[in-house]
């Protein structure tokens, strides 16, 4: 499949430690797959407002789940400037000096047009992409959305261009000290077991259940 | 201590699922003492702009290291409107219906007007409070910000008012459907064996360890 490249706008340009940009692509599609939440910033009466939500990814195609706000300023089926970001949290970052500490992370902050779909073809698509993002498996094991749940959600469509990667890795970079402890505290996201709905009639099976491994 | 009492402004009034909004003060406060990272958002040139970026609380302040392009805005010493959310997930929620998968969260939206901090007995309070909210026990462990690292750092105030609490708890809330599952896949976020830096000549202290119970 063709990539569209990584545009270097300035706003896709961090501006503090340039030396944790990254540009690969690949990478960059990591950090999304990877996240399952993202935030949604987006301008309302001049203010900025930031949501969290679900998500997905086609190819160059960022899915978003209509938010509130979001979805109030799309009236008219206009493009919305929003602004995404996915992070990933991997370490915090102990150093001898309160100043030089930090966290590793990678995170993914996307520039661009939120086009509403609207079309049914367009909104089935996107949201098999969210559903298989936030629980794979599920598109094809649950019911997928009728006539009267797909007029009822809101997609947004954002084109994967205006993006950009930051990574932070590796341990502290001070000078020793001794006596004070210097090291990464790592922190992980993980799944916990499976709860049934009391009203479930069959057990987690294994599209759920092998997120655990 | 007296707490200021949230405020029900529109723009801190949930608009999509009011019976996720809860306004228990102590909740939350929870859930920015439990959150790690913060995304920021903050309007650039007409459009937003979403980082993460790490926090601390004390009472009804909120403390932010000053990001890229949120100090960009704020020479001068005025203060720039932002937005600042805290999301905790919990779940996953599986339904039989894709329509009715959802999340279980706890997210804390903060909206106002980010003084940057400008005095080092400011300055130092703010930091202290970020430093053990992201690493408790480092302010007294590692040395604390010279004249210099304090005058390199930018920090923001928020005062904690306008700020609305969401939370979604539970199992799913559609009909049974013979042989499709339902349930939650709870999320979790742990901490992992701490690994000293290559130069560190101790082992990792007390309140290092402590976090992995």
């Amino acid at each position: 499949m063709t990539r569209a490249p990584l545009s270097p706008t300035p706003r896709s340009t961090p501006k503090r430690h340039g030396d944790r940009a990254r540009s690969d692509r690949a990478e960059l599609d990591a950090v999304l797959d990877e996240g399952l939440i993202c935030h949604l910033g987006f301008v309302r009466d001049g203010a900025p407002v930031v949501l969290p939500t679900c998500y997905g990814r086609d190819g160059d195609t960022l899915f978003l789940h209509g938010s509130s706000g979001a979805t109030s300023m799309m009236e008219g089926g206009k493009g919305v400037e929003v602004s995404v970001c996915v992070t990933l949290l991997d370490a915090i970052v102990y150093a001898r000096s309160v100043f030089n500490h930090s966290a590793n992370y990678r995170s993914v902050v996307v520039h661009g047009a939120a086009r509403p779909l609207t079309t049914d073809v367009e909104k089935l698509h996107a949201l098999e992409a969210i559903t298989e993002h936030l629980a794979p498996g599920s598109w094809t094991h649950a019911r997928q959305p009728d006539r009267k749940e797909l007029a009822a959600t809101a997609v947004l469509a954002i084109d994967l261009i205006e993006a950009s990667l930051k990574v932070r890795t590796g341990p502290p970079g001070d000078d020793p000290e001794p006596g004070v402890w210097a090291g990464l505290l790592p922190v992980r996201q993980s799944f916990g077991v499976p709860e049934s709905a009391p009203d479930a009639d069959i057990d987690a099976p294994g599209h759920v259940v092998s997120r655990l491994a």
